[in-house]
C-alpha cells in the first residue's frame, strides 16, 4: 500500500516529511516515480494523465491538491476511485480575502477612482451604505458559505444561489433553476464560486447578465469556463455590467491581443484568489487517509454522479 | 436659543425636518441666515468663518459635521465654546471599509496585478497568510479602534500607536514617542488615522519611513498635512516604501502636474474614505444637544488644549 504525490516541489518539501512522521508505514513516492504500481492506493494531484486506471490498477482515492476537481480529467478515472477535493482553512481564508477585496472595490467605486486618477480627475461621490448593496454568491458550499458569512459580517445584503437549498444565517437563500431569476434581480454584485460542471459551463452569459440590476458588477472566482466571454464584452459595452473582476479565464493566461487585457472595466488577476496552503493541505490529506483506512467518509469526498 | 446649520443642502434636507420633529422648540436657521445673532447657541459646520465669536456672541457649542476638527479654524473660536467632532456609525463603517480595502489591496498585491495587467503580464505569487502581515494603525480612538477590531477579525497581526495607551483585545498597543520605533518596526502596512494637530503635522516623514520594514505600504486616511510629500517620493523611489494609498492630500485636489497623479505606486482617492451620513449624523447632534441641555458631557467633545 503506497501514496503517490504529483504536484510541485515547493509543496512536496512540506508534505513528504509530514507523511514520514504521521504515516510512517505508507511509502511516499514523488511522480513520475511510483514504486510498484499495483501497491498504489492513494494519489494526490492537480491533473492526472490519461489511462490512470491502467497505470495504477489498485488506486482507491484521488486527492485534488486544489479546491476544484474539474481539472482532474475525471472521465479517465475509473468509477470506483473516490475523488476528494481540498478543503482546508488556508484556501478558505484566501478566498474570503479576495472576494471581500473585490466586493469592497466594486461597492466603493475603487476601479473608477483608479481610472479618474489616470485622467487627473479629483471627484468623489457619497458612500452608499453596505446594507443597500445586494451581493449575490453563486455556490454556497465549502467556499461560498464562509465567504457569505464574511460579507454578511461587513453588513452587505447577502443572497446565495445553489443547486439545492443551503440555509445560512443572515443570507437570503435561493436554489435551483426556478429561483435563479429572483436571485439575480437583487445581485448588484454577483460572485461566482461554483464548481465547473456540465450544468454550470457557460452559465455567466447574456441571458443571465440581462437579469441582473443594470450596472451590476461581476466577480468570477470559479473557473474560466463559467463565463461566455463575448457576452460579457457585450454587457460591458452597453452598460448592463459596469465592472468585471476575473481571477480565472479560459485559457489561462489569455492569449496576447485578447480584449480583456486592455479593457478599462475588466480587472484581471492570474488565478491567485486562493490556493491551498501546503501546511494545512497536507494535514487534511493525512486526516482523510486515516478516515479512509477506518472506513469513514472523507472530508471533501465528491459525488461522482453530480460531478462535485 | 437657536441652531445654525452651515453645510450642504443635501445634508440640510435630512437634518431640518428631523430637528423640527425632535427639537421643535429650537429654531433651525440655514447659513447665511442666522436669525437674531445673540440667540444662536449651537452651530454645526465643516468650516467656520473668521470672527465667529463676534458674529455669534452667545455661541455655546460648535459641532463639526465631519470626523475631524482641524478644518474648523479653531484659533478663531472663543475658548469657552465647546467643540464636538462627529462620531456616528456611518462614518465608522465607511472608514472600516476603506482601510480594509486598502490593507487587502496591499496584502494581496492588487496594485501590482493591475500594473501587470496593463503590461499584459500574467504572473502570480503565492499568498502570504494574513497572520504574517503586521498592520500598524496610528490613532486608536473613535475610528482607529473599530478599524483595528475589523482588521484583527480578518486575522492580521495588528498593532496600534497612540498618544496615550489604548488597550484593545488582539492588538499590540504602543504609546508615546518612546514606543514609536518599536511600533514602526512591525508595521508592514502602516495606516494613519490620527487627528491633525501641531504634534502630528508632518509625522509621516523620511525619519518615520526609515523605521518601517523595507517595502512597507502606507495608507493615509488622516489628513494631507500628516505627510511630507517629498519624503514619500524619495522613499518610493528607493523602495523603502513599496506602495502608498492616499485618500487625503494637501492641498485637495492636488495641483495639475503634481507627481502623485501619475506615480505608478501611489493610489489616490478624492477624500472619500468616509463621510458622515446625514441620517445618523443628525441623530448624534440632536442627542448631543439634549445632553448639553441636561448638563451632561457630549459624545465627541474635544479637549481644546490637546486639540482633539
Amino acid at each position: 500500500m503506497s501514496f503517490v504525490f504529483k504536484s510541485t516541489d515547493a509543496r512536496r518539501i512540506v508534505w513528504q516529511p509530514r507523511f514520514a512522521a504521521e504515516l510512517p508505514d505508507l511509502p511516499f513516492h514523488a511522480w513520475p516515480e511510483t514504486g510498484p504500481a499495483e501497491d498504489v492506493r492513494y494519489l494526490a494531484a492537480w491533473q492526472v494523465p490519461d489511462g490512470i486506471g491502467a497505470l495504477l490498477p489498485n488506486l482507491e482515492v484521488l486527492f485534488s491538491v486544489g479546491a476544484g476537481i474539474d481539472q482532474l480529467n475525471l472521465a479517465s478515472v475509473p468509477g470506483q476511485v473516490k475523488v476528494v477535493r481540498m478543503v482546508e482553512p488556508g484556501l478558505v481564508d484566501g478566498m474570503i480575502e479576495y472576494v471581500l477585496w473585490a466586493v469592497l472595490s466594486c461597492h466603493r467605486d475603487m476601479f473608477s477612482y483608479a481610472r479618474r486618477q489616470r485622467q487627473h480627475v479629483w471627484s468623489g461621490a457619497p458612500n452608499r451604505a453596505a446594507g443597500r448593496i445586494g451581493v449575490g454568491v453563486m455556490g454556497a458550499g465549502a467556499l461560498g458559505g464562509p465567504v457569505l458569512r464574511a460579507l454578511a459580517a461587513r453588513g452587505y445584503a447577502c443572497r446565495s444561489w445553489s443547486r439545492t437549498p443551503r440555509p445560512l444565517d443572515g443570507v437570503a437563500g435561493f436554489a435551483g433553476a426556478a429561483e435563479l431569476d429572483d436571485f439575480l434581480a437583487g445581485a448588484d454584485i454577483l460572485v461566482c464560486l461554483m464548481p465547473l460542471t456540465e450544468q454550470t459551463r457557460g452559465i455567466l452569459n447574456r441571458d443571465l447578465f440581462a437579469r441582473l440590476p443594470r450596472g451590476a458588477c461581476l466577480i468570477n472566482c470559479g473557473r474560466g469556463g463559467h463565463l461566455v466571454q463575448a457576452d460579457l464584452l457585450e454587457a460591458l459595452a452597453d452598460g448592463q455590467v459596469a465592472q468585471a473582476v476575473l481571477d480565472v479565464t479560459e485559457p489561462e493566461p489569455l492569449p496576447a491581443g485578447h480584449p480583456f487585457w486592455d479593457h478599462p472595466r475588466v480587472m484581471l488577476t492570474p488565478h491567485i484568489a486562493s490556493s491551498s496552503q501546503a501546511e494545512s493541505g497536507v494535514d487534511m490529506v493525512i486526516a482523510n487517509i486515516r478516515r479512509h483506512r477506518n472506513g469513514e467518509r472523507m472530508v471533501g469526498e465528491i459525488d461522482r454522479a453530480a460531478g462535485y
